[in-house]
């Protein structure tokens, strides 16, 4: 059962992240870029990734001199973009070749593969653009610089090869070959797991929480089970959903005969996997003192979610 | 005729982003995208945009306090990683659908388009992480806190929307239709100025020079001559050249009846545009006192190169 609490929060900062999204889309132009860009991102989504910058943002918020509101909100807003480009380039034909994601037509049904291609290409660099916003005019913004940089390169690393396009590779690379539990992992801790990882990683980042910290240590430890918690739960819902539950295709996977959790360990064996994952989640986030109990705690909260959602 | 200190200072610099780019190339893998990765950058080009940022790195060295050698060397890598990918994509069938790239089968070609489109993704990410690869520990590291922070702000403008992309989007959007030189003009400064004149700034920018200086100013009136000048030369070189010294297929702009500068204006017309682009870029560099004379300027090399390039 979700935290009463959670639902006010997460409403929030959902309201927060879609405005400031907003207000990043070009303008539309004759070209029809613009709005592809804005149907790729607008109006749709659970918005995790942005909620996970804000949880360890306010999670770290007692532990940190003086928190960064407008670089946690900027952080936020580049992580969901990262994602949505992903989702577009992974529906395309010549990857996943899906026409329905959120409850729309996927950007390529409704604009064209070559704007879904650029869509996808524009939304990546305007994240780097969203995180380098604020102009660096003189010796006396340092925080912000070091703030910058640290973004910058957080995100870069989960995007990338090493992170989730490695995973995408990995993904295209398993399609009707057997792979075994170890492989699935590391594709998905790539290519789902890197992201949701920063994620955490960002929000403390963007609110001054140095690597050295026990809480960083901690968050990692965090993300990378929760990354994990939550692909599972991907598959299994992909086996046991329909598509107006998910607002995408189920049951792709099977039919591309890529393997799962649920392929490889079972519905109930995946849905014990879980379990595990959370239970060693919140081992993590018990390592040190956070500055509310465990109950308020947000990134309890956003774990919760995801062990629970239905879409 | 091109200043013969050019081929020695030319040749090092190319020699020294090939390494680094080398360098920076993932280790093969099984899923064959590093490989991909590697393919798309290495081994070719003309590492013009890496040139463009030593050139101006050089050119300010003497009028900034200290040199950051290390910075401009990312700089330069990062800015040859966006011409890399946005190349990659380019080339796939639903943009150019171009089979040779500099005397290559082009990556969809050789790997295929899924991988096409996870190369140039990619490339796009490990460009950002290039210029974050010093990781910022302390306060200490001011100054490449915020040269990394204004590097990663100038490309990913110029990389995005308002810039590479966008003008790619104009592009597509032109095909077969009637186009005045007022929109072939911002469709260039979008799709290869945008990349050009950032190479300009983030050499001086890696250098510290700060945006309110002359040399900025110069710079930016510069880079929006050289890169249209350039388009101007690739337009003239698509009509008169072959595949053999171009290393891509000739005349593609004609027969996809894409308008050219060679189209509205006529070769001899474009010949003298370009002359007088140069004149204007000669004529801002002439507003301030450089370091070195005008015959031994890089960048003054540099403007002869792209006017009198063969390829």
């Amino acid at each position: 059962m979700t935290h009463p609490d959670f639902q006010v929060w997460a409403k929030y900062h959902r309201q927060q992240v879609e405005d400031a999204l907003d207000s990043w889309m070009p303008q539309p132009s004759v070209t029809g870029l613009g709005q592809a860009m804005r149907y790729a991102v607008m109006g749709g989504g659970k918005r995790l990734r942005p909620l996970l910058v804000f949880a360890s943002a306010k999670a770290s918020d007692g532990l940190v001199t003086q928190a960064n509101v407008q670089a946690v909100l900027r952080a936020a807003v580049a992580v969901e973009l990262i994602h949505a480009y992903s989702l577009v380039h992974d529906d395309m034909p010549c990857m996943d070749n899906d026409v329905l994601r959120r409850g729309k037509p996927t950007v390529h049904i409704s604009f064209g593969q070559a704007h879904a291609m650029l869509v996808g290409d524009a939304l990546q660099a305007l994240a780097f653009e969203v995180l380098t916003a604020e102009k660096i005019t003189s010796k006396e913004m340092i925080s912000e610089a070091i703030s910058q940089a640290r973004l910058c390169r957080l995100l870069a690393q989960a995007a990338g090869e090493a992170g989730m396009v490695g995973g995408q590779a990995i993904d295209l690379n398993s399609v009707k070959k057997p792979i075994d539990l170890l492989t699935l992992e590391e594709m998905h801790c790539r290519k789902t797991g890197a992201l949701i990882n920063a994620s955490l990683l960002m929000g403390a980042a963007a609110n001054g929480v140095a690597e050295e910290t026990a809480i960083w240590q901690v968050l990692n430890e965090f993300g990378q089970a929760l990354g994990l918690a939550f692909q599972i739960v991907d598959d299994i819902l992909d086996t046991t959903s329909t598509s107006s539950t998910l607002g995408k295709t189920p049951g792709k996977d099977f039919f591309a005969q890529k393997p799962t959790y649920v392929s490889l360990l079972g519905i109930e064996g995946a849905k014990v996997k879980v379990l595990q994952l959370q239970a060693q989640a919140l081992n993590a986030l018990e390592k040190i003192t956070w500055p509310m109990p465990i109950s308020d705690n947000p990134l309890v909260w956003l774990m919760d979610y995801v062990v629970n959602r239905e879409n």
